[in-house]
Formats: C-alpha cells, sequence, structure tokens
C-alpha cells in the first residue's frame, strides 16, 4: 500500500459526496489496504460458506479451515484489501487480529439445512452495533432479487443502511437473483445481472457483489432492447462492462465473485475478463480457502497482479 | 475446583478474546465451579422436561424432581458446573441457593401440547434482563436448525446474544435439528450434528449443545465430500472429533445431550466415546434428575471421573 | 381476617423468594384478605363472563350482574379474597371501592363473536400500567396450552410478567389447554390440566388457575407413565393433589374453577374434593353472580366454611 | 380494623376524586389499618432519626432501636396505620414484613453534619420507582419553606408528586418552616405553621404533617388580619383548628409531629389538645422508639384512644 | 474458601431479603471468595491512591504497582474476597484476570489537584453499565457527610444504588466524613464514624466502609447522649462494636480501611482491635501495595488470620 491516498481512490470517494466522513474513511481503509491499495481495485476474502453450506463441504478439503483464525491470516498474508465473514468467524479473531486488516461483518446468512417454506431470504444473524463493537469496516447483506420475499429483504437492507451510515460504516451488498422471477438459467443472465447491480446500487450500497454474467438475456421485455441498441454482450468483458455500466455509470464500486472452485487456469482467465471489462476486483472464497495455504496465496497472488496491471 | 485458574481453562477463554471481561468471567465462572472445576470439562443439570414434556412424564419417575429445590441441590451435591431450567425453575430457587452453583436461564421452551400448527419454533419465555436479575451467568436458547421457521428462531437468537453479550453474560446454544430439511433418522446424522454446531458457532455462541451423531450422512451434497476426504464415522468418538472440530476447529466448548433415560452401563459406555472424541462435557437431564438422588449423584460422579481422567 | 400474618401466609409467601417486596406484599395482601384470610386458602369471584359469553348469557338469569358496581358489593359482602374482571368493569367500580377488596386486572379476554380465523388466542385488552394505576393487587392472564398460538401467548404473558414483577404486583394465570392439540374431552383431562399447571408455574405465575380434572388421561406417551408410576386418579382428590404437586410440589398456589353454572349440591360436592386434594381455594364466577344475591353469598359462605374447615 | 370501610373513611377519600383509584386504594390502605382503622384518625411511626440526627442521638437510650426490624415490629405491635423511614431502613425489614403494615419511603433526608453551605434543603435519597418495587403504600417529603432553596425543594416534589400519583402512591408531605424567611421562634408560629399546611396542599400532597402551632404570629402581614378577624390562637385547639382549616377547609388529612422526646403526661396533653383542634392524627417517632418497647406500646396505646375517642 | 455455603455466610445474606437474587449472588461471590471465603470475614484490596494521591505517592515506593497487573496478581494471591479500583485499573486487567477474583469498580474519585473551588466532593468517572460490561460484583462510591456538597454526593448515590441494584450488583459505600461540617481531627470522631456508617446504611449500601474511630466525640448534641448512656469509647474494639452496632445493629456489613502506611505491629495491632470490636474485616491498600510483594503477602496473611481466629 502506497504511503499517501491516490488519485484514483480520491476519485471514488469522491463518487460517495452525501456519505459521512465516517464512512468514507471506512471506504478509504478498504481501497488503500493490502497488495492492491490504493489502486482502485478490490480483492476481498470471504468466508461464510460454513454457514451457508456446512462445515464439512466447506473445509473437509483443507481442514485448516475449520479453524477461524486460519482466515485472518490468509486475507493478512495474501494483501487482501478485506474480510468477510457472519458473526462467529469475525468475533473468534476479531480482537486477535484488531486492525491487521478491514472487517466486513455479514449480516444475513441462510444455511442448506432449512427449506423456509417459500421464498429464498437469508435470516439476520448479527446487528450494525456488533460490526462498530468488532471495528468492522463495513456490513454486508445478501439480497435475492426475483425472490417473492423481496419486500422483507429490501426492508431489512433499507434499515440496516441507514443505521450503518449513521455510524460511520460503508455496506456492501451480495445481490444474488434467484426465486419465482427468474429461471435457475436465468440467475446470471446479463441483464438479470446488471439489474440485480441497479437494485443494490438504488438501495445505497457503497459496494455491490455480483456473479459474472453469462451471454443471455432472460427478460423478454429487456431482450428487445438488448437487441435494438445492440449491447454488446458476446464477451465476458463486454458483459461485465455493461454490468458496471448499470450500477451508476461506474460511479459504484461493483466487484465479482468467483463461484465453484475450480482449476488455477479457468479462475484466471475469468479474472483477466473482469479486470478488461472494468470490475473493480474479485471477492474470491472458496478458490482460495479450499485451497492449500501456499497455493492460495499464489493464486491470489496472481489474482492481484492481474487487477493492478 | 482448584484454588487458582487453570492452564486450559486460560487456554479456552483465549477463544473468546472479542468478548467483554464479564462475559468472559461468567465463562470462568461455569468452567470453574464444581468438581470438573479447571478441567476444561463440563457437566450441566438441565432440567426443562417439566416444560417440554410435562410433570408426570419427567417426574413421577422420582417424585422429588417435582420440587425446584430438589434440582437446585442435586446440581450443588454432585459438583456440577451449573444448572440451567426455564424461568419459573429458576425463580423459585435463586434467591435461596444464590451464588451456590452458576445458572443458565433457558430464555426459550417448547411443550409436547401445542401443534403450533408449522414448523417447530420454541416460544421465547424469558428475558435476558430477568437472567441479570437472576444473577445468572448464561442465557440458553434452543434453535431448530431444518426448520422452516429458520429466520424467526436466527433471529430471536441474534437479539439475546447481542443483549446478553453486552450484560457480560455467556449464550448456550442447543442446536437441535428438526423439520422439513431432515428425515426424522437424519436428525442426528454426523453430517447434520456437524452443521448444527457449526451454525451456532457462527451465531456467536459460546456453549454448543448437540446430541450424540449417528454413523449416518443426511444430505447427499455432503455424502460427496465425506466419502471424498474419507472422513471416519464409524466410531462415536470419531464423529464426535469431526463435531467438535466443525465447532471452530475445538475453539468453541461443545457439549453433548444424553438424550433419553437408560440403563447406567449405557450411559458410560456413551460418556466415553464422546470424553475419547474430545467433547467438553455433557448436559445431562433426565438420566440423572430421574434415578434416586443416591443413585444420581453416583452416575454423575462416574460421569465426571470419565471426563477428568 | 385476623389481625396479625400467620404462620401458614409467611410460609406460602416464603416460595416466591425471588420477587420484590412489593409483589410479596400483594400476595400477602390477597392472602389475608376476606373470610379466609390468613388460612392460606382463597376464593375469588371473577366476572369476564360479559365479555366472554356476551351479556345476556352471563347476567339475564340475575340481570343485577349487569351493573358493575354489583359484582364489587358481591366480592367485599362475601369475604373473597379478590375480584377479577376485564378493565371496563374494574374501572367502572375502582374509585368507588378503593381499598375495600383486592383487585386482579385480566389484562386478556376472548369473546364468543370473533372466529379469529386460527388458533385459541385471548386479546390483550389491558396492561400493567392500567392495573397499576387502578390499585390492582395482580394482573391475570389466560393462555390456552395446545393451542397453535402458543408462542404468541407466552410471549405475550412472559413480556406481562417481567413488568407486573417490576411493578410489585402478582400475576395470576388462568391456564385453559385448547386447540389443535388437545381433543375436546381431553381439556380437562388430568394429565392435560397438571401439564397447564406446570406450564404456568414455569412461566412465573404466583397462582395459578386450572379446572377441575377427569379421570382420564389424554396424551400416549403420558398414559404409560401414569400406569407405571400407578399414579391414583380415581378420585377428584387424587387427581386435584397430583395436579397440586405438578405445581412445583405444591410451592405454588393452585386454586380451580368451578365451570358452569349447577347445582349448589354439586358445587359443594365438588368443593369438597377440591379441598381434600390440597386445593389453595377456588374462582367461582357464574355460580355465584348468576343466582341470587342471597343465594350467592349463601352458597359462598358455605364454600369457605369447606376450604377453612 | 373494622371489616368494612367506614362512612367517615369515605368521606374523606370523597376529598380526593381526581386521583386515580390506585393511589384511592393506598390512603384507604392506611386509614383503614391498625387500630385507628376506620376511624379517619392516624399515627405513624417515622423513623428517619438515625438519617437526621445520628444514630447515637437517636437509638442509645433504647438500644432496640439500632434494628430495623424493630421499629417494623413496633409499628405493628402498637397497630400504627403506617410506618415511614428512609430507603435503608425500609429496604432491611420490607420482604420480612411484607404486606404487614403500610409503608411511606421516605424520599429525601437531612444529616446533622453536612451544612450545605447556604439554605436548608434535604437531599434526595431514594425515587418513587423504589417506592413501587418496595411495596409501599405512599412516598413522603419534606419540605422547608422559608428556605431560600423553595425553587428547587418545590420542583423535586412536583415531579415526584405527578410521579407517584400517576403510579397509584399517596404523597406525604413534611412541612417544616426553616430558612432566611422566618425567625428561630417563628418556625412554629399559628400563621407560618397554616401557611407550611397551605403550601403542601397547594403542591398536592394527600397527608400534610406540621408541627403543633404556638401563640405566635410572625409575619407583619399576617399579624393584622389575625387582629382584625380575631383569629382565636390561644389554645393549642384553636390554633389546630386554624392550621386544619388552612389545609383546604379539613380537606386534606392534616397530622401533626410530636418533636423531642418528653415525659408521657407532656405528650398525652399535646395530643389532647391536637384531637380537640380537628388534628388528623400524629406522626410520633422519637417518643415512640426511645421509650423502652413496653412503655412505647403503652404510650401510643393511650394516643390511639385518645383519637379514637 | 469452602466448597459449600456457610451457615455464616447464609445469615448475612438474610438481612438483605429485599435484594434480587443476582445482588445476593454476587454478595455470596465476594463472601465465599479468598481465604476468608465462608467465614463472613472480609479483606478487600484497593488500589485507587493512584487517582486520589498521585502515581509517585502511591507507587514509588514498590515500583511494581505502577503496573496494573500488579495489583490483580497482589489480590489473587493474598486470596481477598475482591480487588477495588477505579475504571482504567479495572479496565487493564479485568479481561486477563476475568474471573479469578470479585471486582468493585469504584464510580467515583477525587484527585488531589483540583481544588474543586469548594465543598469536597468525589467526580463521577465510571457507570453501572461499565462494572456490568467489566464482570464486576460491586460498585464503590464514596460520601463525604459533613460536606457542603452532600447533597450532590447522596443524590448521585441514589441514581448508581438503584441502577445497581435492578442490575444484580451490590453496592459498596465509602463513607468519609469531610467538609465544613466537622472539624479536621472530628473527622474520625466516634460520633462522626458512626454516622458515616449510618447515612451509607440507610443510603442502602450493602458493604460499608469508615475509617477506624478515635476516642472522641465531636458533636456537641451526641457528647450529651455518649455521656448519659454511658457508651463505652475509650478502646478501640469498643469504639468499633458502636459504629458496627450504629449499622443496623450489625446487619450491614461493615469494614475498616488501614489509612496511611504504617509498620506491621501497628497494623496488626489496629487488626485485632477492630476484629474484637465486631468488624467485619478490612481494605487494606497503601499498607499492602507500597510493601514488596513477599511483606504483602506476609501481612495479608497474618491480618487474614486474625480475622479467622
Amino acid at each position: 500500500m502506497p504511503e499517501h491516498t491516490t488519485e484514483r481512490v480520491k476519485q471514488i470517494l469522491s463518487w460517495y459526496g452525501s456519505d459521512n466522513p465516517g464512512t468514507l474513511a471506512n471506504l478509504h481503509r478498504m481501497l488503500m489496504h493490502g497488495k492492491l491499495g490504493g489502486t482502485g481495485k478490490m480483492v476481498i476474502l470471504p468466508v461464510d460458506q460454513g454457514f451457508e453450506h456446512g462445515p464439512a463441504r466447506s473445509f473437509a478439503k483443507n481442514p485448516d479451515g475449520y479453524d477461524p483464525d486460519y482466515h485472518f491470516q490468509l486475507a493478512i498474508d495474501a494483501g487482501c484489501n478485506a474480510y468477510a465473514a457472519p458473526l462467529g468467524f469475525i468475533e473468534a479473531g476479531a480482537a486477535k487480529f484488531a486492525g491487521q486488516i478491514p472487517l466486513i461483518l455479514k449480516l444475513n446468512n441462510s444455511d442448506s439445512l432449512s427449506k423456509t417454506g417459500g421464498a429464498p431470504c437469508s435470516a439476520v444473524t448479527a446487528s450494525v452495533k456488533e460490526a462498530v463493537r468488532l471495528g468492522c469496516s463495513a456490513v454486508g447483506f445478501t439480497i435475492y432479487p426475483a425472490s417473492d420475499a423481496r419486500n422483507t429483504q429490501l426492508e431489512e437492507l433499507r434499515e440496516i443502511t441507514q443505521e450503518a451510515k449513521s455510524m460511520g460504516l460503508a455496506v456492501v451488498v451480495w445481490s444474488y437473483p434467484r426465486g419465482s422471477g427468474v429461471s435457475k438459467d436465468g440467475e446470471t443472465a446479463v441483464d438479470i445481472s446488471a439489474y440485480a447491480a441497479q437494485i443494490a446500487a438504488q438501495m445505497g450500497a457503497h459496494v455491490i457483489k455480483v456473479k459474472p454474467p453469462k451471454d443471455l438475456v432472460e427478460l423478454d421485455a429487456a431482450k428487445k432492447v438488448y437487441e435494438e441498441q445492440k449491447i454488446p454482450t458476446k464477451t465476458l468483458a463486454e458483459r461485465v462492462r455493461h454490468v458496471v455500466q448499470s450500477a451508476f455509470n461506474g460511479k459504484r464500486i461493483v466487484i465479482f465473485s468467483g463461484g465453484e472452485a475450480k482449476g488455477t487456469d479457468a479462475v484466471l482467465e475469468e479474472i483477466r475478463g473482469l479486470k478488461e471489462g472494468g470490475a473493480f476486483g474479485s471477492i474470491m472464497g472458496r478458490n482460495a480457502f479450499q485451497r492449500p495455504k501456499a497455493e492460495a496465496l499464489k493464486l491470489l497472488s496472481e489474482v492481484m497482479k492481474i487487477y493492478a496491471s
């Protein structure tokens, strides 16, 4: 990280002019931290899979990951911009690693056990007050656009966003379309991803996380426009560019998740596409912590090199 | 109980570095009290069966148990680490036995009468403020992972956990999978037990109570991993080891319930397996208070000997 | 009423050691008032039938009962320990009869008009603050164990109980099993009555009101225990003894309702059984206020004589 | 105490028509309790001298009085209407003697050590909430009319009065002229006593305590009127009549303190004068608890006989 | 410390019947902890001199005392019943030594720099909520009876006492006469010490700390009584007996401070007098922490032996 705030970071912060200085300072903290500090790019380590998929599915492959300390140290050693996790994991290390890495407290979570008898909707599992107590820079919140539980989710997010901003925190929204409003395949369609980014931005998110979009337009009403306006969606870079444009013409930080664990080449190939399309960075969980630590550090280092280039 | 805090207890407390000193002092109180005080092991007497199963099914076998004083005295005489019960039972003795045994106020309860017309979800029957007024060291809360009422339960737990921690109390979570997300048999499958422990840990529990796991993997998505990673689940000790690992690599206190009343040999056999697998202890209700007092004291003494060995 | 607190009343108060002096003073007030004052027995006049069954069904037989003053005066003249009613009736006489009889404000009520579209659940119709303003000694609350609305009811009761205790009031719980979890006949089965008393006690009630139990065991899981343990349930006295034992081994005040209006002989026969079984008293509404006043006074006097004997 | 509310007590309560039923019930409680119960007269035992004059000056003469239990039992055995004391003394016995005697919590107190560097003004030493928790019937508060700290005192009283009335408590005001506005001798001048009673009544007191007035008119402006109107002030009875008249024409309960310990004859002589003048009773501390218990009971009994005659 | 609560501790707790079980449990904790645990006697280590007298005057003699850990460890090693200090010192060790020794958070403090422009009055430097967060068993508060700032101090204490009791904490009051109402010499006069104990008791203190009284009666009004009643004040034991009697006839825990550092013989001589007079123990600061640790442990051990004898 450079000694002084870079022009790029100043430019990014200038897009959030209505925010309190405390929130700006926390965005600054994340943007200036780690190997990508000052570049305006971010690589974040998220570890909520223990909650979302269960412990064995998440950590058996690299059993060091059962230990909460491991992920703090991995994020620090890799030079990530931030580490994101649910309450239990953050609490387990927040004192020991205090100040060593910006933290994002995930405020809601799902598990793979409950059917919840209806529309997808995470449970709110932590609060803004706990994020403050634990010294976090931001809170994270997942919404499922296209879920019938839209109002519940957006209203929970509204309250959290308002409280977080009043307390000087940043807000990171995971925007993952899912539910009765989209087909399974359409969840990552380019129009849907762009729409998911737009909703998160309109809800007041500072940082928006979406999945890399596929070359597919899901909604009939949208299709017509994509064709008429000849919006290019063939390459990943083109699609990413469209999604970033959909988040206030690139004036909101949009980062992309890596999805399931896969081979190193496939990961790097995708990162190059994201970078070319103007992504602000990646949030990379399973591809990092399910590899042995040395491999994970190597992969993250290469990912950061691509973004820094 | 030894006069001075043991190294093992100091090590356990070091895992809870984000907690207030008040909460640490209450964990210390439970870990240092009774015959197992200082060993890092715990045997807790829970008496919520009157509420959960009705009075005759709970107390007719040993009618002394109808009397709330009986259980306070049993826990004290047996040298348990703590006594856990619903509001009525705790209130009935909290003044008379003040300070003589760490108390855990169970904040939610079910009964066997209501169908509740849907997903399993206990009623919240007491509050953190009452735990403080009554001088309790911890609050207890039951969640049913796999219930469709997941969000209600987790959100109640979140509020209770946050309030309890701010008041210097510890949080004990009973994590009992039940509901539409698991088969009846799968409720104690090893993957489900491990997942239940993980969820409780991620919710911020200090002490996690699960049932002894069976040699069965319930979820298809999990099965693949258990096979690929050759996770041993044949013996009780192996399964317990996996569950304890699933609670932050053994950095959260995981204790096991004994379930239905059974013969002394069966109880001790199970305790040996739990001990071998690294369990932090047991929470033993019916097997204790449904025996005549002399027998109960003898059994608890033998259980404690196994854990202390 | 005797001039000085009796040993029996002191013993009863000793069971409530976690309560504030204000609550103890109000329990003392009810236990020392009226013809049974000091005996440890109570006869309470409840008049919530106007709300629950409608005015004509309640008062047409003895039209004096349409007038709220009538019931205050009846309770005073009969030497009852307390008078219990909904907000309107209490407000109508609280100033005029201030201090003349301990009052219990019923905080929730049902009517016979609403179907409530589901599980039985009374409406909360008054508050603890109003009980304080009106000079009441206690609040009353009805729960319907076995209702699908269990959680709503118990959570309302929890809040009321906590507030009432902090304000120095006593809590009287009407525990009337009803709903999808029991058969119509089973509502007064002995196991169900005992369970209903246990639930109220565990919720922190000071005084518990149940219906006289029938010689019937409703739940299969319970039947086995009643048979194995040879719990006697043939006579009313035996069943009452079991219900009283189920309320913390007789360390909570358990009183019995009289149910529908019936002949004097039937009433007194039942009272004798209740007395023999160790009941702490009766709460007698329709059998009192639906008789002409002279008859009602005579009946209540005979009831009290039985309890005092 | 008679079984039923007397006409006289009903008449007295009718003067407080704006009060909540809870406050009326507490006035009723004090008026109906003890040997004078129902007569409309009151004898209250106050023990705040430990605080006001120090322990040896208060209790050395009859060392049983060092013990808080002693005063509760004395008030009960003597058949007083109420017992008044500061927080510590009330707390020490409120649970043990719960319900046995109406309690008045003195909410402010002075000591004889502090000069307070200015105008006389007691410290507020307890709160209305504690009076509620402890099961008190009333709160007590001392004002010093003629003190330069008038506004502080009256404004504290205003807040306490408002809160106490909303919680169903009665308010007893000790109105003791003192300070730069009166001569030492004039503190008990008849015009000053009458004025002190008027101020307490106008502040909303339910019960007013003043000192027996002397045959002296302090204020020049008043003198003229007393002479012109030929207000008789020669005998104690005449002066008391005037003071009682000054408290809303006798429609507020005015009781008189006994002052320093003195001989039995002197005490009874004074009581006869008070009775003849229409006093509602006495508040008798040192003359009671500084005598050996048997003597104190005898004296209080004679005092009560005078009032009851 | 004995394994089970002694009869003497049960007796002491019985004097606090109006308190919540939480407060009783914390009194129990202090009374059962350390070498004197169970005897009903207490030796407490207080270290507020750094604040009150400055660091060099307090710690230069034994420079280990500059370190907050030193005092926690000294209190633990010596087997004291509790350790009392201002916020900074408590915070510095509360997590590290969590649960190892009951803590008393001093909520107000003076320094030797400010003149405070008037009457002696400590500044409120911490809150009840912080005591709860830090896991303290009690709060401590200093009042200066005889100060012109009486009302400010007592009103602060009233609020703290009410809040502490509602949160299940005990209240320890340092009652040190000082100010315009007493001569310098009279600050420890026997009448003044007894009065100071009485005021603290009437304010609701659970534990009262005064200085050892001198054979001197300060107040003229008191002198007469001491002479008439022939209250013996010649030996320290006689004077202590009088002070303890002045605190509710010995029904409040009264402990004595040791004052300035002095020779070992002088300290032990004084302790013998305190013990003989019925003191509940000592609070010994400078005489403990200004000695080298080995000497301090030896002295405290001898002090405890005298109290235990």
